[in-house]
C-alpha cells in the first residue's frame, strides 16, 4: 500500500515556483465559492512521524484565507473530554457549513496508537475503525466533503530525519517514540487505511521525502476535491428541500405499539403523593451514587403536544440536587447549530461523568415532526433511526445511562388539555396555532412513532412508552423508571 | 447585615395560593417580553447550605418557560476551566440576551470557601471581590440584569435542618461540611455581600426558613426587577445606536506615538533569512519548553490593512508545532457571540495550559474599527479601555503571557500593497471596496491608534510597535519579540 509512496518523487523548485502561484490563486477561489454553499469540508493530516504533517497544515494556511479555515490539533484530551464519548472531541470541532477544518490528528490516530501499543486488541481495533467508517459515511451524507491525507516516509528517512532534528536541537518528543516502533506503525496504518477507504472518504498516501512534491501534491489533490465537490453542488441545485408529500399515515387496520399503552390507567391522589415523594427520594439518592460512581445518564422527553412532559420532568428534576442535571429544552437550532449536522447540537450537551442531561425534545424530532412536516426529505429521516442508534450505541458504551420516555396520551384527553390551557392564564403562553394545526396530523404522527419505537427501542436504549392521560400516573411511572434503571446500572 | 432574615418571616398556604397564580402569570409575560429585548438576565441564587437553593431554582424552572432559561451549577471545575483564568467559566455560562440564566452557586462561590477554609488570605479576598464588582459593572454596563439572593437560615434552623435530612436518609455533603463552620461562613458572607452590594446589582437577603415566604418573595423581587428593567429598556428606545458623527482626527501638530516608529528600517534579504531561521528555531524550543511547563501564551495582531499581519502570523506559526497553537482570524460574530458582551468571542478561545492562541484582529477592533465607524457609541469604547485593561490583568495573573503587536506602515506603502494585491491572482481577495474607504479614514485611525496604545500598553501586556514598510524586518521583530517575551517569562 506505502510502495507507491517509496518511489523518491521529487518537484525540482523552477516546477515548484511555476506551478505554485497557480494552485494557490484557484484554491483560494473555491474557497470563496465554498462560503456560499451548504459543504463543510474536513482535511485529515495524518501519517508516520516527522513527514512534515506541521508543515503541511502552516502550508495549507497559507495557501488559504484564513477566515474560513479552522486548524484543530488532537493529542492530549482534557477531562472533559475523557468524560464523554471518544468521539465527542471530535464533534465539537467539526467544521461548519462553507468552512474547511484541517484535522491535525484525527480519529485515527487514537486507535493506531493503542494498537500498536498494546492497548486494544485487534478485534477493538477493527471496530473502531468501523465505527470510523459509519462516522465518516454519515457525515458526508450531511454533505461534508473529506479529503484524507497519509504522508508516508521510509523507515531509512524517518531515521535521517530524526538524526538532522537531533542535530539542530529541535525537539520532537514524538519522533523519538514513535520511530522506535516504525513496523508496528507500518502495520497498523496499513490496515486502517484499507479498511477505511471509503468512496465517499478515499485515503490519498502521500510520499513526504520531499518537501515540494509533498505541498504541491497535496495542493492539487484538495483543489481536485473541492472542485468536483462544487460541480456536484451545483448540478444537485441548492440542496432541494423535501418535496412537500403529505405524510403517509397509520393503516386503520394495523395495530399500532401505542394500542398497547393502557391509557386510561390512573392513581388516586393519595397513592400519588406517597409514591412521588418515595421515588424523588430514592431519585436523589440514587444520582448521588451515580455522581460518586461516576456514571452519567440522560433522560429523554418525547411525547404529544401536552401529554404533560414539563411537569413530569419538574417532577423528575425536583427529586434531584440541582447541582448535578441540566436541562435542555430543544428549540429552535442557534446558526452555529444550524451549520453542522443535526445531531451536532445534542452531542454538545452531553453530560460530564456523573452529571445528569434531561432532553425536552430530542433527536427524535429528526423522525417525528421533521418527518410529518416534510421538513427532512425521506432518506434522510429514514438513515436517522441508524445514525441515532449509533450515536446512542456509543453513549451506552461509555457508560452512560439512557431512558428515552414517550409520554401518550388520547386525542380526546389533548384537546381537554389545549382548551384548558386557554384559560388558564399562566398555561397560555403553551398553545400555538401550530399546536392545533399538529392536531390534524395526528395518524401520521402515530405512523411516524409507531416506526421510532420499532426501529430505536434498544436493549441498552428502550423507549418508555408512559400512559400519560392521568399525569400524575404519568409522573409516577416515569420516576419509577428512571429509579429502576439507575439501580440496575449502578448494581 | 442577617437580622432582618432571622424575624421568622412566613407566608400561609392559603396567602400563597391566592398570590402564587398571578405572580407565576406575570412572571411569564415579562419573560415573553424579554424576549424580544437585548437585555440578558443573571439571576444568582446564593446562600447558606441547606437554605433550600435548589428548591428555589426548581421553583423557577416551574414558573418559567424553560426555554428561555438555562441553569448552570458551579462546583467541580473540570480541567479545562482550572487550566484557564478564574472567570473563565463563568463567561463561558453567560445567558444570552434576551434569555435568562439562573447561577447555581456563582463567582461568589469560591472566594468565600477559601477564605473561610484559610487558602486565601483577606487582602486576596477583597481583591477577588473587587474583581468581582467590577466584572458585575461591566456586564451591567451591557444591558445585563443581575438579580441576586442571598438566602439565610439561623445557624439554629440550618442545624434542625440537617438533622431532618439525617433522618430521611438524604444524601447531602455539603451540609454536613459547611455547617461545621456556620460561623466563619456567616461572617466571610456578610463581608462579601456589604462589598458587592452595587446599585447596579444588588443583593436581596432572602429569609429562608419557611418555603413559601421564601419562594414567594423571589418570585416578587425578580419579577419587579424584570418589569423595571423592561420599562427603562423602553424608555431609552431600542438601544439607541451610535450617532453618526464623523471621527475625530489627531490635530496634526501633535506628535503621535507611531510618529517613533522608524517606519523605514529595513533588513537584507541575506540576514532575514538567517534570522528568521534563527528566531524560528527558538520559538520551537521555547514554545515545547512552555508546554512543558504549562504557560501559555496570546499573540494578538493588529495593524493597518495590508501591513502584512498575516504573513508575519505564518512566518510566526511556521516556527511551531502545529499541535500547540491555534489562530483565530476575527471575522464577523456569529449570532451566538452577537448575543453576547463583546468580550466573549475572545474568552471563548483563551488557550489551555501550555498553549498558544494567535488572534489574528482582536477585541482592540472595539476600540479601533468599532470606534472610528461609530458601530459603538463613545461611552462604550471610552470604557472599553478598562474593560481590555482588566480582561488582560486576569489572564496576566494567571500566567499567560501576553503579546501585542501594532505592525505600522506608512499610507504610501499602503497604497502601493493596494495596488500590488490588485494585480496579483491569489491576492486579489484580499482587497475590497472597504480598504479603500478605510484609507480615507486613515487621520482618525491614527488618533484611535494613539489612544489605544496609550490606555492599554502596560507593564504585563505591552504593545509592540512594528516598523512595517519593510514586511521582512516586521517578521524579524516580531518573531524577536516573541522569543524574548517568553524567555524573559520562562527564565
Amino acid at each position: 500500500m506505502f510502495e507507491a509512496a517509496e518511489l523518491g518523487h521529487r518537484i525540482s523548485k523552477s516546477e515548484f515556483d511555476k506551478e505554485e502561484p497557480e494552485l494557490h490563486t484557484k484554491l483560494l477561489k473555491v474557497q470563496r465559492d465554498l462560503r456560499e454553499t451548504s459543504i463543510p469540508v474536513i482535511v485529515i493530516v495524518s501519517g508516520v512521524e516527522g513527514a512534515g504533517k506541521g508543515e503541511v497544515v502552516n502550508r495549507l494556511n497559507e495557501w488559504l484565507d484564513t477566515r474560513g479555515i479552522e486548524t484543530s490539533a488532537f493529542w492530549d484530551e482534557s477531562d472533559e473530554e475523557r468524560e464523554r464519548p471518544a468521539h465527542w472531541r471530535f464533534w465539537r470541532r467539526l467544521p461548519s457549513r462553507g468552512t474547511i477544518g484541517i484535522m491535525f490528528g484525527s480519529w485515527y490516530t487514537a486507535p493506531i496508537i493503542n494498537f500498536v501499543y498494546g492497548d486494544i486488541d485487534f478485534p477493538e481495533y477493527e471496530r473502531q475503525l468501523q465505527r470510523i467508517t459509519r462516522f465518516e459515511h454519515m457525515l458526508s451524507e450531511d454533505n461534508t466533503l473529506i479529503v484524507k491525507f497519509w504522508f508516508h516516509m521510509s523507515a531509512k528517512d524517518q531515521r535521517k530525519k530524526l538524526e538532522k532534528e537531533n542535530k539542530n536541537k529541535k525537539y520532537s518528543p514524538l519522533l523519538k517514540k514513535f520511530s522506535k516502533r516504525y513496523k508496528e506503525f507500518f502495520q497498523a496504518s496499513e490496515h486502517a487505511i484499507r479498511m477505511t477507504d471509503l468512496g465517499v472518504s478515499p485515503w490519498h498516501v502521500v510520499e513526504a521525502t520531499d518537501r515540494r512534491y509533498r505541498d504541491i501534491t497535496v495542493g492539487r489533490i484538495l483543489l481536485d476535491a473541492l472542485e468536483k465537490k462544487l460541480k456536484q453542488h451545483e448540478k444537485s441545485g441548492t440542496r432541494s428541500s423535501a418535496k412537500k408529500t403529505s405524510p403517509k399515515k397509520l393503516n386503520p387496520d394495523e395495530i399500532s405499539i401505542l394500542d398497547h399503552v393502557d391509557i386510561n390507567k390512573t392513581i388516586s391522589k393519595k397513592d400519588y403523593n406517597k409514591q412521588l415523594k418515595k421515588y424523588q427520594r430514592e431519585l436523589h439518592k440514587l444520582t448521588w451514587a451515580a455522581r460518586q460512581n461516576k456514571r452519567s445518564s440522560i433522560s429523554v422527553f418525547e411525547g404529544w403536544d401536552a401529554a404533560g412532559k414539563g411537569g413530569a420532568i419538574r417532577r423528575m428534576t425536583a427529586g434531584m440536587d440541582a447541582r448535578l442535571y441540566k436541562a435542555i429544552s430543544v428549540a429552535a437550532p442557534t446558526d452555529e447549530e444550524r451549520a453542522h449536522h443535526y445531531l451536532w447540537r445534542f452531542w454538545r450537551h452531553l453530560p460530564r461523568a456523573g452529571y445528569v442531561t434531561i432532553y425536552d425534545r430530542s433527536w427524535y424530532g429528526r423522525v417525528l415532526v421533521e418527518r410529518v412536516e416534510n421538513f427532512a426529505r425521506e432518506v434522510e429521516w429514514e438513515r436517522a433511526y441508524h445514525e441515532i442508534n449509533e450515536f446512542e450505541e456509543q453513549l451506552h458504551e461509555h457508560g452512560i445511562i439512557i431512558c428515552k420516555y414517550w409520554v401518550h396520551i388520547s386525542p380526546e384527553e389533548q384537546l381537554r388539555r389545549f382548551q384548558e390551557r386557554e384559560k388558564t392564564p399562566w398555561k397560555l403562553h403553551k398553545i400555538t396555532e401550530e399546536d392545533w394545526r399538529n392536531r390534524d396530523k395526528w395518524e401520521a404522527y402515530e405512523l411516524a412513532i409507531n416506526d421510532m419505537v420499532t426501529h430505536t427501542s434498544t436493549e441498552y436504549a428502550p423507549w418508555t412508552l408512559v400512559p400519560g392521560n392521568d399525569k400524575r400516573l404519568a409522573r409516577v411511572e416515569i420516576l419509577k423508571t428512571a429509579c429502576q434503571r439507575l439501580e440496575e446500572a449502578l448494581s
